[in-house]
């Protein structure tokens, strides 16, 4: 079989080409997967020469422009030849199995749904967050691309969470929980009372409302929730685990008996680290579109390039957009059944 | 000056009247404020005698019933001679000066609004969390209570959550930051960009949308959201900070390097988890309600509920609710002006 080959934006990220041409290089050193690495070809090469890598490693394709980090997007955003815009053309056109950026997410997710369209009966792609938890990984979606949701949409988010947890994350009967709150006197919103009743008459695995706790805590696998909850949620997240180790290190130099401790704890505080971070992990696919896109944290290094690089690869292996297909194809005419 | 009473549900919180009478003594003996512990008195009069303490430490008020931390509201809830209810109403009729409980937080909630009413003016009382950042301290709200909330509320929330700032964590001009997303496609949602509007036009020092990321940085004081994402947030934030110095451990364990460096390294690691937890902190203050109400977690300790009755105390001596009033008078008369 073929090893996948992924289109990679080689201009997004904090890091810049540097990582990205890393990233690439170790993606095919370490796991065989060829990446297209695109951007502007001048700028590439030389940082696969100041690499030492030979050409036979990775391709360049050529892309003038860029899309800054913190760009806001405009209608001529979508017009310029950028990195991420040719990068997604070449899945579009065959080229490339899959896509990843560390870039601009919102540049990402706007070009990814014009250029490659939605999959079939897919009202709303989602961006998917995949987390570390006490018993392995989970899959919360949406984190950022839909603040405004209906019940309709929290059930093609639970479909396409499920197949990816099945196709990527090898859980087999993917557990789905809906994100809600306990108090009593309030049960959530309108949209998670509507939602509980679609999800609850669906075929999925569905285990009930969830709240904040079970996020971490290994007992669901899916977390549905609308992009508005999602993206406040993961960025929370990524800050507080930031936060907790700083404090840890901060006490440690306190004392001598600290300071001593921290040298011995360093790798351990480091793999900690790395463990609590989505960055880590591989970056968030892009669940609902026709293509394998998976969108990296912005300050992804080489390593996370690589992984991101491998979650897209294996985007594309697992299968997940034919059986997100076919899900989506039962719902219609369940739907259609049901005159809904 | 009298120092304030506190009157305790000796009943609630996971660890029971253990944790509650212990943290009343400590509050007492280090503190000097005198706590009134209620609940079935023959268990809490034993619980004093088994710490040792002399009856002028503390009082005892009797309540013969208890709101179970699981258990579920309904109208009989309401009726019954519960610590919750009884502590409330030693409030209301001016036998303490503020109330204390880590017990069943819907329950204390609903009860003390029923039973102290709301503040004239204020249309939502709302739970406020103080969470630790960077540089401080910061007050999250609503984090529980409304799950479904109109500008007008979180415009509400923004003149409690900066009252209590001022008054209690000693902010002059505290920063207000509404949570939206960043996503420039979307913007938040509706009830965001009402409130933008709203909070832009008032006397705060509104500083403008912020995201998750900002929680714990510390560049914001006050962060005002509706309460289904507060509550979310929340919950998240506590189990992924445990779950991190928990990966700490693990990681630690691992070898006997990561073993020396644990054992040299506890101490701070402890450190680091007190102050990372909202628990220690002392509690998350009920704003808007014609009384000083602050709710435990349930998982508090002796050292929790001690931080949790202080935390009350400085509620009332702040004298946060007169601030609370005057100001949603001076809104409710610029809305009428308005027309609104």
């Amino acid at each position: 079989v073929a090893q996948p080959r992924v289109s990679v934006d080689a201009m997004g990220g904090d890091h810049g080409p540097a990582a990205a041409v890393e990233g690439a290089l170790l993606a095919s050193r370490e796991l065989g997967i060829r990446a297209a690495l695109v951007g502007p070809q001048d700028v590439l090469r030389a940082e696969i020469r100041r690499l030492g890598a030979g050409a036979e490693l990775v391709d360049v394709v050529d892309a003038p422009e860029v899309v800054g980090m913190g760009e806001k997007l405009s209608r001529s955003t979508l017009k310029r030849r950028s990195s991420i815009q040719v990068a997604v053309e070449l899945v579009r056109d065959g080229h490339a199995d899959a896509f990843f950026s560390a870039g601009n997410t919102a540049a990402c997710w706007t070009i990814a749904k014009v250029v490659l369209g939605t999959l079939p009966e897919v009202d709303r792609p989602a961006l998917a967050a995949v987390v570390p938890n006490r018993k392995g990984r989970a899959v919360l979606l949406d984190v950022g691309a839909n603040a405004v949701c209906r019940p309709r949409h929290l059930e093609e988010f639970a479909i396409m969470g499920s197949a990816y947890a099945r196709g990527v994350l090898h859980v087999e009967s993917p557990r789905v929980g809906l994100m809600s709150v306990g108090e009593e006197d309030s049960k959530g919103n309108e949209l998670v009372r509507e939602a509980h009743e679609v999800l609850r008459g669906s075929r999925l695995n569905f285990v009930g409302n969830v709240e904040g706790h079970d996020i971490f805590r290994g007992d669901v696998d899916v977390v549905v929730m609308d992009g508005f909850t999602g993206n406040v949620v993961l960025k929370t997240c990524e800050t507080l685990a930031e936060f907790i180790i700083e404090l840890v290190r901060e006490e440690v130099e306190k004392d001598t008996r600290g300071r001593l401790g921290e040298w011995l704890l360093m790798p351990a505080l480091r793999t900690a680290r790395r463990r609590s971070d989505p960055a880590e992990i591989g970056g968030a696919p892009l669940l609902g579109v026709r293509g394998c896109c998976v969108i990296g944290h912005g300050r992804s290094r080489a390593q996370a390039v690589r992984n991101g690089i491998r979650a897209a690869a294996e985007f594309h292996t697992s299968g997940v957009n034919v059986a997100i297909a076919a899900e989506a194809r039962a719902l219609g005419l369940a739907r259609e059944t049901a005159g809904a």
